[in-house]
């Protein structure tokens, strides 16, 4: 847009859902909140992204795809943590049992604090609600509370008093199977799917690192108020890649393909208020460490240039670092691709280093590992324990296998761990995943001692670069980035357009005839039958309307090209930004916009080509031989 | 599959499992029951099925599209009929809980019974049996349960006995936001989100009929016990159309072009014991009433065509019609597209007529009509119905907006029903669907009358002609009628091969260096760049393995075509089906498999191209003259 004004908003979200962009979901049974429709050119643009998306990651990077289902076991939620901490913060309106966003409710008390022209509040204030904005982030469920208390914020609606806030899980729960014993949750993102695969994958491929797998599908958050559009809501397309790699070696081979691009970053020390993002280049900001290794960089550099392909503005996109409290205990470093809307700065990427997390976390049942043959064996001395049977046997009868494998899985840090603990209690509390329950080992049922061995090849836990696309969000700062007005003919109103490139736009081009003749709707719909059989998605508009007004209706939808049928032999093409046109034969016209929207040629190149230069050379000479007449 | 044998369907499915084209989802945490993830040549056999789809269907019928959430408020499915009556009739083990399908049970005991060759049953045993087997998808609870109980079925893994049937509901349910108050399902189909929208695109349209609108998405069913892998799960791909029409005109315009096609039906009337399908063609079978109509028949024809164009075997589809009992009472027509597999013939898609029973369904609230100008007006008669507020208000309070709304929104066939009953009774039971409960409206609350008018348009809901596609059951006949095995070289071997056709296939070519050997191996780089920038998807194979054991790896992915290195200027093609080889310049070999793999040529044009006949005749003459030396 190119004033971020609540009217230019507006206009937007009118434009979107008259022209069925995307509409709330279940209108006519009152809507849910956080639920979208996509309507026709929503589909294909959806499409389009992704299909760029796939062109650009899965098929230029030759990454392995994987289409995993939506629901889940709680078993595989639980290992990766998502059951006991993928939680918001919630309170309650104490009467009416309203739910809301303990941090929404803040941000929302101090930006209005801070905005209320009227009465201004002290220096020192502004600058303590700045400081709350700025950590909003991290507060825990105490911090919070102390806030809201000493704000004295209460129900937005009915001005009653809040309960304290509490965690509440995301997840949208239900049960597998008819029996209702086994609980399940659809899926809050994709990832998961890909790690428990990650063995049979590594095997596939050789037994070779590094390796991508990708992924696009559903995913679903409940979350406690979904606000602002496509932006926050309950359902929602991911695209996400896992790339594994070995810890030890986070270099990437095609690295020197993006190191001299010059991207705005916004390194976590920069993050002061105040501070914007500064460009640097990808080789400066891994070789000084700003990012942490290369694989990062290259994501970082990758990422960069599909949102620009796409048609996002280069000058509205930033790398912001995670600050230390925003990030996770086992991530080594991440950045967000941040896209600059009129709801301010949008995370729409995140580029994450989780390290070895995630395989570790499923590595509860059979161990997720990589290995490397050494060029020379090495003598280790290495941590074992032997479980000692006719002690367990007694103990846990028919739980004894579940505890003798999950013993046996354990790696050299826990083994070192239940030693020291029963080294000083002789007895240790001991998570069996496969059970879901603590079991108490004691010291006569397991042997641990130290054993010499030599080692042939080198076991490691690969670690885990994660790409993760929003693609909601992203086509909604496309939405917002390619809106545009201009004035009509007559200048009295202001006419939308949408600036699609044309190998996002939902359709490529609208066929005209100029004015009610069968002749020339025979010829607009012979070319019609030529675009279809070329696979091009196209609009046909036969109304008598006027053709400025059906231009009107056809920039509206972003289609760059209208032909438009004024003869039998030629027709012209219009492209929507420049309005320029040139004109060709029927029979070329289907091959030009064919061309034009797989991107092929620019209309650069057809318009400055010799044929229409000649033609019009030709037609300023006509003019003028005309205007001395 | 050549012959439908197990051994050959374990085969099939050693390959499907191993080449990652599905596994089990979870496998690491044991899988659940009717989960599956597609891994890369499946993701991708999936996508290409899913684009030939949308290209035959929505692009060339130039269809709506629409995109709706998975999660689904429960009032649009109490609407629809799904919460009361979308079950599946279980029953338990009584002591152990464990529940079963009961017609699955009953359907296995009749099947053991009439197979088991050491006990033979009496003859007229054996015909009882057949005919619980051809009536099994009619029977009631009671019915079930009375079969159970005459055959002394018990649970099979613990031989305990078995509840009655009862119904179970097969959805998944779940609680929208964070107030818990809220229920909602994951739809079980997609249909519904298009049916709630059809005001809105009928608008869009023009108020023009008829219009289809197309969805493709995720749908979920918590089935009681899954089984044949892809045939029967919990979460799967359906590709839905909703075409809607006057009920007063289904003819189709382009009906001509298929009417000529001769197709297996199987008409209700002759399934009986014994009969098959028989090959009618579809203008007779519109014309004599066997199809109920020309809409219908048409899309008959244009699935038939899509399911051959993927490359089901033309001789193993059938049209079977559903029996009277199968139908839902509301339907006027439907048709199942029934493939052939080792399991039998599988329903893969319905093509119902549907009349105006979603839409009716959906009306509660506000109405989903159609409107048709008339050229003259009309006089017409019509029953009335004024709610008489001054009763209605103290009656309902708050809820009166509601009952107001739902008495206004009564069609004539209502009104007519309430005024019998208010005549005779003084009162009725009436559901509010806004409130989701029954109210009871006394004969002073309501004005009935019969009132005339003039009529400048007819009102009319619209009938809905519905082809579904289950994509992962078409998919799984797609692997059986591709797959075939045949004799390595030595005749020791049984080597697999899918012959998918190079729309389909996941992967189009494949790269080989002939030999190792820099030189080869940077000539197939480079052409293994010209495919990624080509958008065409391929495999590399540089490992050091006889060039025979590579083709064999690649039949066995489907891949149409080899791409072998064995020299720097020129390079062979070979076709996985014949194994016949083209020679073509490294230049050109990129364009070949382009062009082939998009179908705008055929390996038979390639082969009998005047270029490729003379290479072969200089090769055999060369041969002949070093065969004489």
């Amino acid at each position: 847009m190119s004033n971020n004004t609540e009217s230019s908003r507006s206009a937007l979200a009118n434009t979107l859902e008259r022209r069925f962009f995307y509409i709330p979901s279940f209108k006519i049974y009152g809507a849910v909140a956080g639920l979208y429709d996509y309507g026709s050119p929503g589909c294909k643009l959806k499409k389009n992204v992704l299909s760029l998306w796939h062109q650009h990651f899965v098929h230029e990077e030759n990454m392995w795809e994987i289409d995993c289902p939506c629901l889940t076991p709680e078993v595989v939620l639980k290992a990766s943590g998502h059951v006991d901490k993928f939680t918001d913060l919630m309170v309650k309106d104490v009467k009416k049992g309203t739910c809301y966003r303990a941090d929404h409710l803040l941000k929302d008390f101090c930006n209005k604090k801070l905005e209320d022209q009227d009465r201004r509040i002290s220096p020192e204030m502004a600058m303590e609600l700045k400081q709350v904005l700025s950590k909003l982030d991290g507060l825990s469920a105490e911090e919070l509370g102390a806030c809201i208390k000493k704000y004295g914020i209460r129900a937005p609606e009915t001005d009653n008093y809040l309960s304290d806030p509490y965690p509440f899980n995301l997840m949208f729960q239900t049960s597998i199977g008819p029996s209702g014993s086994s609980t399940g949750f659809f899926r809050p993102e994709t990832a998961q799917g890909i790690f428990v695969n990650f063995m049979d994958i590594y095997y596939d491929n050789g037994c070779k690192l590094p390796f991508a797998v990708a992924q696009v599908g559903q995913a679903f958050r409940n979350e406690i108020s979904p606000r602002q559009g496509l932006l926050r809501v309950r359902e929602f397309t991911l695209a996400e890649i896992e790339h594994f790699v070995d810890p030890e070696d986070k270099s990437h081979v095609k690295f020197p393909t993006v190191d001299k691009l010059q991207l705005p970053m916004f390194p976590r020390d920069e993050q002061k208020p105040g501070q914007s993002a500064r460009l640097i280049s990808l080789g400066e900001a891994v070789h000084s460490k700003i990012v942490e290794n290369e694989t990062l960089g290259y994501f970082i550099g990758r990422v960069y240039l599909f949102l620009t392909r796409l048609g996002i503005d280069k000058n509205r996109i930033r790398f912001r670092q995670h600050l230390a409290k925003e990030m996770a205990h086992y991530a080594a470093d991440c950045w967000d691709a941040e896209i600059e809307t009129s709801y301010g700065w949008i995370e729409c990427v995140g580029i994450a280093d989780r390290s070895a997390y995630d395989l570790k976390a499923h590595s509860g049942k059979s161990r997720l590992e990589a290995h490397e043959q050494l060029s020379e064996p090495r003598e280790v001395e290495k941590l074992v324990i032997s479980p000692v049977k006719k002690e367990i046997g007694p103990a846990f009868e028919k739980k004894q296998k579940n505890v003798l494998e999950a013993l046996e899985a354990m790696d050299e840090e826990e083994i070192s761990k239940m030693k020291a603990e029963l080294d000083s209690k002789g007895e240790v509390d001991f998570f069996v995943c496969t059970l879901g329950e603590h079991v108490s080992i004691k010291s006569s049922m397991v042997t641990i001692s130290k054993v010499k061995t030599r080692e042939h090849q080198r076991k490691f836990t690969p670690s885990v670069i994660e790409p993760s696309f929003g693609i909601g969000r992203i086509i909604y700062c496309l939405f917002e980035h390619s809106f545009y007005t201009r004035p009509d003919k007559t200048g009295d109103e202001q006419l939308n357009v949408f600036r699609f490139n044309p190998l996002v736009a939902p359709f490529k081009c609208t066929v005209f005839p100029l004015v009610r003749n069968q002749q020339f709707e025979e010829v607009a719909k012979d070319i019609s039958k030529s675009l279809t059989s070329a696979g091009i998605s196209h609009k046909m508009d036969t109304t008598g309307t006027s053709i400025g007004k059906r231009y009107a209706r056809t920039d509206e939808l972003g289609v760059p090209f209208a032909i438009t049928v004024d003869s039998t032999s030629s027709v012209t093409i219009r492209e929507r930004d420049s309005k320029d046109q040139i004109r060709v034969s029927v029979k070329k016209a289907v091959s030009v916009v064919k061309e034009l929207s797989e991107g092929l040629r620019t209309w650069e190149d057809v318009w400055w080509s010799p044929s229409q230069r000649w033609k019009r050379f030709w037609r300023s000479c006509f003019r003028f031989i005309l205007s001395r007449n």
